[in-house]
């Protein structure tokens, strides 16, 4: 097969990244949140990769946040300086955060406990580096985080820190409830509520006499709806980047925008079940299954042709390690397409971040479709 | 906290292994196929590790079977001569497959149409090399395969293999049909069906002059539950080396058996509700649910203590990127232990090969609980 693109001389399965779609998926991000007077800071915990990250910053020195120590430690390598570890900080890896910071990042913390708190101001009256923490605040009852109106935890907190010379530098939160909507009004009402949420908890902090510089929220889908933003300074977003089926469903990206798919090869058939053997399974497109959550269950990918157009009603319909099982939608009237042993799918993953880890290289494709550059990325804590 | 075992040192989350268990269950398998006179080709791709590879193995030649050429080219560099690529062979694969051959490794292919017959026999009279092939046969409905009573396809793969120049070396099924069953009179029975759509398609190709000297069978659940093998010359099983909550809710493996266990840290409460939090995440975990559809849903993983002892009804019951949720399976009576932040924990698998490929590297333990050693693993295509 004539093949300019470089796509049938790769080996699969393996992990295609557009540049085209990721700079407009950028450029959009950053025009809007430039739209709504805050500023914009990354998150690189789906590419893990410095090339996207160059991309995704608005300068090499950040802002950005990661969510492992081992991507802190790879990212400032590579001169980033503005960075938050946004995983709430147990005090043995206070050491690998001196380390960091010893080597000229400013990388701050986040915390929602008192004992967080007294070990943290510990550290930073032992080793005389004034780290900086904001702290975790619950938006919506999904994870992690002091209640917003839970003064009295906030206060001492912040309090503990402050006397310990660790330096408090403001309130983080993340509208994780947001994936599990889809309708525009909805993710526009979390968007708000994770607004005043944070908005609220940095009040509180000022009311009692407490710094409170920053008040970070985000999420792919509330950054996507937020109507207004009065009162919060940044806004984090990450998997936007790429895209997926998930964030589709939840409304939060285009379909026609998603970024990553995964390159495989047609290795059989099973005819009398209209099933189609590829080489990409589970291992290849991560376990993820959320879009079995949503209204439209995309099975482990929607499949497309070499190009990135999809296939009607094409998912893969199951997996295993090595094996995905291609098959049309349940109900589906579409025709099975005739692609013989040695054809090549492009898939559609549900979630770019857990797609991404099973992978160590992006293969990127230019304008043309055309295999670029290769991209590393980095996985592991 | 003393620490005598090394855990407390160790960044988390991290992946550990616990060698003594490791070897009582590969003893425990070579025993059972002994007894059953058939040898024993472990499966690697659970493992992806060369130190595990050597004690699996009856030698270090092997035999072995692969899931990737990845694996096929990382174990035969270091001496594995006897191997099987066990997915269905694409023509563009061919060309890794003759690499890892002239470098002295008897690197089997399979394959289930005439298609890949065709292409398999054109790239053994074009390079002299005459490649063995395995006829992968479907015992039942899972995947891939010709059916055990196509006799009209399993013939015509066969004669054109052996007429352009391939070797025909046998019959290969897995009944991946047994993962969904937990009862050991239903597994006994799965692993009949096994031995008879095998003695049959190997018959088959008896009957028309063919050769057929390897006659493989295997999975986790059928090794175990076999009661005579009569006809079959070797069976294939990988995942019961580690073990998961998923083959323990099969009945293939004791729940105290299971080797894999990833090490987690304490790093945050929502006492309200009855989560610890834990830095153990689904990345960590691996994104895999299988229990979910077992009469125990396991959700991303069973909690133990230090020592591996598992808390009563603790459960890893949500978990986000890098956070699991750690809480009381639903409707339980116990209590919650007391975890302070910094604590760690031991969490069970669902799915060891899922787990597994999250990490590069096993944290070995001895028979002491001492982390002793750092076995690395490979991922990857």
């Amino acid at each position: 097969m004539a093949d300019a693109t470089g796509l049938e001389a790769l080996d699969t399965p393996c992990l295609l990244l557009d540049e085209a779609r990721l700079r407009e998926n950028v450029e959009r991000m950053r025009a809007r949140l430039a739209g709504l007077g805050v500023a914009f800071r990354p998150h690189l915990k789906t590419a893990k990769s410095r090339d996207v990250a160059r991309l995704a910053m608005a300068a090499p020195e950040g802002p950005a946040i990661v969510s492992t120590l081992r991507e802190a430690e790879y990212f400032c390598e590579a001169g980033l300086r503005d960075v938050i570890y946004g995983v709430g900080i147990a005090p043995d890896k206070l050491a690998r955060v001196a380390a960091v910071r010893a080597r000229g990042a400013d990388l701050a913390v986040i915390l929602d406990s008192l004992e967080q708190a007294e070990a943290v101001a510990a550290h930073a009256a032992r080793t005389g580096d004034p780290l900086p923490v904001l702290i975790e605040v619950d938006a919506d009852g999904h994870r992690s985080g002091v209640a917003p109106d839970d003064a009295e935890t906030l206060v001492a907190i912040g309090r503990r820190l402050v006397a310990g010379a660790a330096s408090l530098r403001g309130v983080l939160l993340h509208a994780g409830h947001s994936y599990a909507l889809s309708d525009p009004e909805a993710l526009a009402d979390a968007a708000e509520a994770e607004r005043v949420a944070a908005v609220s908890a940095a009040g509180i902090l000022r009311a009692a006499g407490l710094p409170c510089p920053v008040v970070s929220v985000g999420s792919t889908p509330t950054a996507r709806f937020a109507r207004d933003l009065t009162g919060i300074t940044e806004v984090r977003a990450g998997v936007f980047m790429f895209g997926d089926l998930f964030q589709a469903g939840v409304g939060a990206v285009e379909p026609e925008d998603i970024a990553l798919s995964v390159l495989a090869t047609v290795i059989g058939h099973q005819r009398k079940k209209g099933w189609i053997i590829t080489d990409a399974g589970w291992m290849a497109l991560s376990r993820d299954r959320g879009t079995a959550r949503q209204a439209v269950d995309q099975g482990y990918g929607a499949v497309c042709d070499l190009a990135g157009r999809p296939y009607p009603d094409l998912i893969v319909a199951d997996a295993n390690q090595e094996h995905g099982i291609v098959a049309l939608r349940r109900g589906s009237g579409a025709e099975l397409p005739d692609l013989p042993i040695g054809a090549r799918l492009r898939i559609l993953p549900n979630h770019a971040c857990a797609t991404g880890a099973q992978h160590d290289r992006y293969h990127v494709l230019d304008d043309a479709g055309r295999v670029a550059k290769i991209w590393p990325r980095i996985n592991g804590w």
